[in-house]
């Protein structure tokens, strides 16, 4: 097998997955006729290949895990949604009339939340975006977001540049997964290879497959909140609490330090 | 990325299938509490990826396609189940009263479907198995499983086997899917490509995932009732009837000639 080009997976996949919930534009059917879900593709560097289904990332609020309304109430001021998606959340809170910018780096899937009704939306990497002049309040990484900090090398860049996009007394509310209660040996194994390797247990390297497409390989951050505290240390945001209830999801919310 | 190793993908699948279904047994979960449904991931020859749940593959009858129903009832004498899996249909009949075997080369699955309860299993190839002295009236091939002909040179040899196997008035009752009603560019352009590399367009070229495992390549043939008229031309067997009401799925009805 040639390697697979890379594109825009998520917008190629977000796209289906809204024609799928929708009924509207084309979609991708099983031998014609019975509806196929949309199915996200990850692969990680040890050969793990998982699917799951795409339609969550359109879930409407009454089908969210309860941090998700958590983190909402958390809200306040100009909110910049980071890994925004399809919109889910971001439209919420245009819905209830905040001040809400979401962003993505994926083309097509922001073009799936302006179509769905998202005002201000900015197609850019945090980094690339922080030399704007837009100033938030509050910075929210739903969805598992958090594992955008990637790992200990790249977080302290990554919040560098939402110090820069931050008006004073801003907030960072992310969720993110305790990825060290599975007992499943390939887990457990794949963490254990991690640290030999000088990396954290849940720093995991994965790319993304839709149909014919692949995105580089990537690092996406799962860890505990003792380690999420060692891998902000140093950087201008500290951690302020960490919201549990939900374990092994946990929302972490993070202030400006001084 | 290595290969990944090969291994028993479908047993796997359905092992993990089986825990979700029944709440029994260590099932993979996403993040360690969000139940995840089992995925079924296939690799086609050009590239594309899809993902599909293995759930279906666990179906009681009121969940099945219509056609499956229309094919038990065509079931007489003794019948072989090929391709059984987890034994879906193989123990519909069984409790029908009916005299079946559920033949899968995958172990895995038959393990599941003798915990299920099927009682006669054979962990087997169709060629292999052609020289018992087991003798059936009736050889069913659902769950698409008209696929397992393969292509124009593997089907004589398949249908030959079958042929050892049958008693006198035997037939063959076997869902397949025509390809060729999709106006999807990915599908389009691959039957095209297969015909100019002399393949019939439907006949695929997959391999499945499973976790940290793969099959080995294979052919696996999605071909349009007239097709299926020429590829049997010459074997023991003749199309009888074909039963379209499901279209683009199909029922084909196969009888030993003279």
């Amino acid at each position: 097998m040639r390697e697979p080009p890379i594109g825009d997976v998520f917008g190629e996949m977000i796209r289906d997955a809204y024609a799928v919930r929708t009924g509207v534009g084309p979609r991708p059917l099983a031998g014609g006729r019975v509806p196929r879900p949309v199915i996200e593709v990850i692969e990680r560097d040890d050969g793990l290949i998982n699917g799951a289904p795409a339609d969550h990332y359109l879930g409407e609020p009454d089908e969210w895990q309860p941090h998700d309304h958590r983190a909402l109430r958390l809200c306040r001021g100009h909110v910049l949604d980071i890994g925004a998606g399809a919109g889910r959340t971001a439209l919420e809170l245009q819905r209830r009339g905040m001040a809400v910018t979401g962003l993505d780096t994926s083309r097509g899937a922001i073009e799936i939340a302006r179509r769905r009704g998202l005002r201000d939306t900015v197609i850019n990497t945090v980094d690339a975006y922080a030399s704007a002049s837009a100033r938030y309040d509050t910075f929210l990484l739903l969805g598992n977001n958090l594992g955008l900090l990637e790992g200990p090398e790249r977080a302290p860049v990554f919040l560098r540049a939402l110090a820069q996009l931050a008006n004073p007394g801003a907030r960072i509310i992310a969720q993110g997964t305790d990825p060290y209660g599975t007992t499943d040996p390939v887990h457990v194994g794949y963490h254990r290879h991690n640290r030999e390797r000088g990396r954290l247990g849940g720093q995991l390297r994965l790319r993304l497959r839709y149909r014919l497409l692949a995105t580089e390989w990537f690092d996406y951050l799962n860890c505990s909140p003792a380690e999420l505290e060692q891998v902000i240390a140093g950087t201008p945001w500290r951690l302020k609490s960490i919201d549990a209830d939900d374990h092994p999801y946990y929302l972490a919310i993070m202030e400006l330090a001084g």
